[in-house]
């Protein structure tokens, strides 16, 4: 072969081996030496350029493993047969995805979506994912359990037992990533020939979701304690969806009478069904927790759902449910053979936080930051001379304004956003037209991502908006 | 207040601030201090305690933050309603799994599924998760594009481009977690009012997941080039779910003419498409890389499907599809509200691992690996004196003996399992049993999990099994 040209740069922070290497293998993929040339020996190059032979050594071996080289029995390194060999480059497109519209400015956002990563500990979540790296935690690359890792599952066990009243195994348990992967995991489970009855308005991501995947829906009217037991009777939907701690948008909390009715509805006919969507059950603010309808039910009848997008941080994309008996028994026939949709690694930190108490800590720490800024808030909207009552209140990171007649929801935002405020209005979340009419204008306002000490300004810019 | 009883331990690796947080907060919690009891002021507390007042202030912050305590101006800290407080016991409960089945040991396995672990680049892909994780990346923590991030979308495309021959823009990808998701995902967006034709035999999960998702679902036999287009026509099915690449099970690599037939089949009736799983693609053993399927389509009727599960980690859970412009509007608007389910995190790890050259090193070594296993099981297989025809070789990572009627699947697993090999059967992955009637005794051996060093022994225990 001709010479290789390989010019080192002693004092690169590329060991020599590695810039060899890569002298060698961009000669072979541009085809300055050919297949099937012999290359020069170890202990002639190393003589060559001057280096060590283990150096030389080094450099061939990666060429070896990577396939660019064969070595041959007695006779030295060869050039294989590199045809199918890859080479990515770096492309010329550009890497920015277009920038979206430029949406309105706003000086603050009351936006009942979201959570304050501000407090989220991130040096702790760090030392975890390290040490769950480490060296002899390579099973952790390989496929893990299906339902999701049982040590985390246990641990969300303890949890749910202490902290919501939810009587469960972890075998019950099924951890995936985020909660409409779940939803979808059950229509794979118990198939789509369903009614399912929503609360309205809703959650309106959860309905579509249903819609699209080709379920049929419905809507049932909620009084001031929940869904309408008589109405959901009358709907014939076989599935209630109802979010009991805290009902998105309207706040309520539904007290345990009508939890019991909603499961006398369940229990009274064979195959039907509650998903109990426990969305940001972690906060409340006055009085004891009240249990989740889950840890009423005697007959499996509700299918229990979680996450931790509220109460630890959006992305680590990691729900869960918990499946009555009834349910587990196909679950695992039909959708146990389906992978886990959340890596073993992340299941790992998340477990350990659990476990090492930090989830607790973050927990009643978030707890006392939210319950600042709802008691500020509350006390801002009292003096506040506009006319609306507050309802929602006390859980959860939103409160809502129910304003009389006569005012708008659109003028009110649009009020507010002339002062530099975003609000939302509560028709967003109706579903159907027909109802939205029949509801007083509702103004939301969250409060997970404005500070405390905003929290006044924003209010009485808000005042004067509406004034 | 009772006077505290505080026990410090200065030798302890526990912080003084930290062991006086934990003794206050259990006295508080096992009621020993009830709500609207005072606190020691701190100057008081560090005089009894010996310690600096910047450590009780530390403990009283922590306190704070929690919600143990609350402070009232001008007059000190007293210990607050605790009743929603979260206090998270470690449970009685055993940790452990109640243990399956032991199954039979075997010393050696040719399972066709796995990937070969030992090479993954721990080191590299620790040091990239590490890096991911430093302080500015908080908004990592928050929720990202719902399609998946765009410069892993961007890496992704490249690798594409340059290696699979397909064409597509960052736009057309949405990342998911797991082939599996990205199924459900598509059954949201195109609804399940489809015929789907599977090859027969063909990978049972994904035929599962399609039948318990209320797709109405088919098989087609196959010929030696890969599904049969004609059967395919008759059989009325609008979707056909084909592996062009490397056939699962049959290790069939179409040709492109039978590639044109298929892409001719969905043009000939608007709304026919065609779901390319190109599930192993990245190993091919001999000759140039045939490019994908979708590679071919001018009118946009292929769904492409990948995954790093075989060419990075099966545990990292990243999918990707590539949806042809006329689904891309359709999942806008029926799935793009749906959130990702893979974090923030784990797709700038992945992103980086692509486009620092890690991925390309990685596969080559991969690449080579697995053909050194490949070579190394032919030469083997050409030594036993019993007749069968090798084919599916040259890709993927199994291969599979057929063997001449007169012999059955069950006595070859049977025989081999009795010298410690486990071995598996074609008909396990055939759908209908009307089919495998058909099909000649076939026995799959998968070697991305055998070391080259034991194929010669396994091959020749199987040989004495079999003789």
């Amino acid at each position: 072969m001709n010479e290789l040209t390989i010019h080192l740069r002693p004092r690169s922070e590329v060991p020599l081996y590695e810039q060899i290497y890569k002298y060698i293998k961009k000669d072979i993929q541009d085809g300055r030496i050919k297949s099937g040339e012999k290359l020069p020996s170890t202990r002639a190059l190393c003589g060559h350029l001057q280096v060590s032979r283990s150096t030389v050594e080094l450099a061939y071996e990666q060429l070896l493993s990577e396939g660019y080289i064969e070595s041959r029995p007695c006779s030295g390194y060869f050039v294989a047969e590199v045809g199918g060999l890859y080479r990515l480059e770096s492309p010329s497109r550009g890497k920015k995805e277009i920038p979206r519209d430029t949406k309105t400015r706003y000086l603050y956002d009351f936006t009942p979506n979201g959570v304050d990563l501000d407090y989220f500990p991130y040096g702790v979540w760090r030392k975890l994912s390290r040490e769950s790296l480490l060296d002899d935690k390579a099973e952790l690359f390989s496929l893990g359990d299906s339902q999701g890792e049982w040590g985390l599952r246990s641990a969300i066990c303890d949890y749910l037992h202490q902290a919501r009243g939810v009587n469960c195994e972890p075998e019950q348990i099924v951890i995936g990533a985020g909660d409409d992967y779940l939803l979808m995991l059950l229509n794979a489970v118990i198939g789509n020939d369903h009614k399912v009855a929503f609360e309205n308005p809703t959650y309106k991501r959860d309905y579509r979701l249903f819609q699209n995947l080709s379920y049929d829906v419905c809507t049932v009217d909620m009084d001031g304690q929940g869904m309408n037991v008589e109405k959901l009777a009358a709907s014939g939907a076989d599935i209630a969806f109802v979010m009991p701690s805290h009902q998105y948008p309207l706040g309520i909390v539904m007290p345990i009478k009508r939890r019991l009715e909603l499961l006398s509805w369940a229990g009274a006919k064979e195959g039907r069904y509650i998903i109990e969507d426990d969305y940001d059950s972690e906060f409340r603010y006055k009085g004891k927790p009240i249990p989740a309808l889950q840890g009423y039910d005697r007959e499996g009848r509700v299918i229990y759902v979680g996450t931790f997008s509220k109460s630890v941080a959006p992305a680590i994309r990691i729900s869960y449910m918990v499946l009555p008996y009834s349910l587990l028994e196909k679950y695992r026939r039909r959708g146990a053979f389906l992978h886990s949709t959340v890596s073993r690694i992340n299941q790992q930190v998340l477990q350990r936080f659990m476990e090492e108490g930090y989830y607790e800590r973050h927990l009643n720490r978030m707890r006392a930051v939210y319950k600042g800024r709802h008691d500020a808030l509350l006390s801002a909207l009292k003096q506040m001379r506009v006319k609306f009552q507050v309802t929602g209140e006390h859980a959860g990171v939103h409160l809502l304004l129910r304003f009389s007649e006569g005012r708008t929801e659109e003028d009110l935002i649009a009020r507010a956003a002339g002062a530099g405020v975003r609000v939302y209005g509560l028709s967003d979340y109706v579903v159907e037209a027909e109802e939205s009419e029949r509801l007083p204008p509702t103004i939301l306002l969250g409060y997970a991502r404005l500070k405390e000490e905003n929290i006044g300004q924003a209010v009485s810019l808000l005042a004067g908006a509406w004034n």
